[in-house]
C-alpha cells in the first residue's frame, strides 16, 4: 500500500478469485467454468476478418451483442444492458441504486460485501437458515436495495420464481436484483417477472452456461428505466467497456440455442450422477440447480478433503469460514473430470 | 432515469464518446483510432485454440501481457497493472488517489471531469495559456492529485520530460498521473521518471500506438506501491477485467517493435505532410506530437467545417465549448484517406 491510498480504501480486504493456475495441470473444479468450449458458431465468428478490425473501437452500445438477447430472452433490446463479466454490471448496480443500502445472503457470492465497500454502501448480510435456504421472509419490506444470488452459491440452491416475485412486489420503493449466474442449469428464471415489475434486474452472464468465462461477458435485463440508469454508469466509468471480439462471441453464442441446451443438459446429467455418488459415499449433498455441488464428506473434514483432492491433482473451492469450513464446492466438469474426481474420492474416503 | 437512481448521479452528465457509426461508410477520422491493422502477431495470436480457450476465466493477473510491458519498458513487474482500456486505470486513479481532489486542464480529455463526478471527488479545472499550452506552474506544489495528459488533447501539444519532472518534484506528497494515450507519436515519454519518483502514475493504452482499440487495453507504469494500490481497486471491482484474447494480443503487439515503429512513424509523416498542406490553405494547425491535428480553418468556422466534411462523408471531431468551436480535431489517418481529407478540405475551402 502506498502513502497515497483513499483513507476508505486503506483496510478493504478485495475479493479473492478462485486459483487459476497457469500450468494447467489440474483437474480444475473450482471456478465453475464449463468444461465444454464455446460454440462452434463462436470460434467461426472470432475469424481473421475481426480480428483485423480490432484497431477499431468496439460499439459502445453493442448493438450486436444487446440485439441477439434481447431475441433470444423476449425483450426489448432497452431492457438489455452488457457488461465486461457479470461483476462489472454488479459494481454498476451498487453505484447506482446503493444510496439506501443492500441486503443480501450472508452466505452468498463473496463478493457482494466487498462491492460494498468499495463503493461505500450500508451492505447487511442476513444469515441463511439452518439448512442453508433463503427465509424470503428477511427480504421482504427491505427498505434498502435486495441482492438475491438464484441459484444461490456457494449452495447451488434455488427459490422458485413465486418466491422471488413475492421479494419484489414486497418493495416497490426499492430495486431487486436477482443474480441469475447460475440459473441455466435447472434454476427458475425471473426474466418473466419484468413485465410486470419495474424494480427488478435480472443479471445473467456467458461464463458458465454460454462457455465464454474468458470473454467477460455479462448483461442485466430489466425495465428500461432502470437500463437507463445502468448505462449512464457505464458512460460515465468506461463507454467502450465490451471488445470487439467479446461481443462477437457473444452474439454467436446466444444464437446457438441447440449448442446451450446440450451443454447444460449434459452438465445437469452429470451433476445428477455425480451427487448419487457422493450420497452413496456418505456426503451431505446439497440440491443444486446450479453447475456445481456443494458437498460435505461424512467422514474427514472439508480441509482435509480439499487439501488431499489438490494432492491428487484435483482443484475445488474451500472456504475458511466456520459455517462452510467442512463443505467443499464442487464444478461440475466433463464426464470423464467426474468419473476421475468419485473414483480418487471413493479412494480418499474408503481409504 | 429511474426513480430508483443515486441522488449523486440524477444530473451528472456521461461522457460522450466519438461517433460509432455502424454502417462504416465513412472515412472515420474522429476518434483516433489507427488506420493500420494490429500487428501480424496478434492476428497469428488470436487463433482457434485461443477461441477454445475462452471457456476458461482469464488470468486475473494478466502475467503474459505484463511480462511484455514490463520487458518493453524496462521496469519490474511489479511496477505494471492493466485494465480494460486506459479509462478504467484512470477510473480506478479517481478511486483511489482522489481524497484530496484532483487537477486538471480546462481543455483536455473531456473523460476527466466525468470521472470526478462518477467518484464524488473534487474535481479542479485549470484554464490553458492563450496558445492552448499548460502552465507547468499551475500544477506545482497542488495539494491535489495532479492529472496532465502529455501529449494534450485534443491540442496535440506536449510537455517536455523536464517540465513534468518539475511538476512531479514539487508534489511529493501527491500523486501526479500522466496520461501518454498519444505519447509515442512524438511526445517524450516520462516512463523514465519512474525510477527518481514514487508519486508518478503514467498510464498509456494499446488503443492509438498499438492498433488495438477494440481489444479494450491500458496500462500504468508506476511504482511497485501505486500498482499496488491500482490492483486493490481492480480487485475490488473486476478482478477478471481483461478478457483472454486480449491479453494474448496485447502481449504479441507489444513484442513487435518493428511494426510498432513503422506503423508511429508512417503516421507521423503523414501527420507533418498534413499540417502542411493545411497552414498552406490558411489553417491554424497547432504543433502537435500526437495521431491527431487539432487545426482552425482560415476562412469558416469549425462547425460549418466539421458539417461539410460529414457531408462530404469525412467525420472529424468537433466540440462546441466556445474556446475550441472554431477548431476540429483531424485523426491522422491512411495517406490515402488524408489524400482525400486533404482534396476535400481544399475545394471546401476554395469553393
Amino acid at each position: 500500500m502506498s502513502r497515497f491510498l483513499h483513507s476508505r480504501y486503506q483496510n478493504m480486504e478485495p475479493y479473492t478469485p478462485g486459483e487459476q493456475p497457469q500450468e494447467r495441470k489440474y483437474i480444475k473444479l473450482n471456478t465453475n467454468e464449463s468444461p465444454y468450449a464455446p460454440s462452434p458458431r463462436v470460434l467461426e465468428a472470432i475469424n481473421r476478418t475481426e480480428a483485423e478490425q480490432l484497431r477499431l473501437y468496439s460499439d459502445p452500445e453493442a448493438r450486436a451483442l444487446v440485439n441477439a438477447i434481447a431475441h433470444r430472452y423476449g425483450v426489448d433490446r432497452s431492457q438489455v444492458m452488457v457488461g465486461n463479466g457479470s461483476d462489472e454490471i454488479l459494481a454498476f448496480c451498487y453505484m447506482a441504486f446503493g444510496e439506501r443500502g443492500f441486503r443480501y445472503p450472508q452466505i452468498s457470492y463473496g463478493f457482494y460485501p466487498v462491492f460494498a465497500e468499495t463503493f461505500g454502501v450500508d451492505g447487511q448480510a442476513v444469515a441463511l437458515k439452518e439448512d442453508f435456504t433463503i427465509d424470503i421472509d428477511d427480504y421482504k419490506n427491505a427498505g434498502r436495495t435486495v441482492l438475491i444470488a438464484n441459484p444461490n452459491a456457494p449452495t447451488g440452491i434455488c427459490l422458485s420464481r413465486s418466491q422471488v416475485e413475492e421479494i419484489v412486489a414486497s418493495n416497490p420503493d426499492d430495486v431487486v436484483i436477482v443474480d441469475e449466474a447460475y440459473v441455466d442449469f435447472g434454476g427458475e428464471s425471473s426474466v418473466g417477472l419484468l413485465s410486470k415489475y419495474d424494480n427488478l434486474v435480472v443479471v445473467q452472464t456467458f461464463s458458465k452456461s454460454r462457455n465464454l468465462a474468458g470473454a467477460r461477458l455479462g448483461f442485466a435485463l430489466t425495465s428500461p428505466e432502470l437500463a437507463e440508469d445502468l448505462n449512464k454508469m457505464k458512460f460515465s466509468f468506461n463507454p467502450y467497456n465490451v471488445n470487439r471480439l467479446s461481443i462477437v462471441a457473444g452474439a454467436a453464442a446466444m444464437e446457438d440455442e441447440a449448442y446451450f441446451q446440450e451443454c447444460t443438459g449434459r452438465i445437469r446429467k452429470t451433476r445428477e450422477k455425480t451427487a448419487q455418488f457422493l450420497s452413496d459415499l456418505g456426503f451431505t449433498v446439497l440440491p443444486s440447480s446450479a453447475n456445481f455441488l456443494f458437498v460435505k464428506p461424512g467422514t474427514m473434514g472439508g480441509t482435509e478433503y480439499f487439501t488431499r483432492l489438490r494432492e491428487e491433482g484435483i482443484l475445488v473451492r474451500h472456504w475458511s469460514d466456520p459455517r462452510i469450513v467442512d463443505f467443499v464446492r464442487v464444478t461440475i466438469g466433463s464426464e470423464e473430470e467426474m468419473e476421475r474426481f468419485c473414483m480418487v474420492t471413493k479412494i480418499l474416503v474408503e481409504g
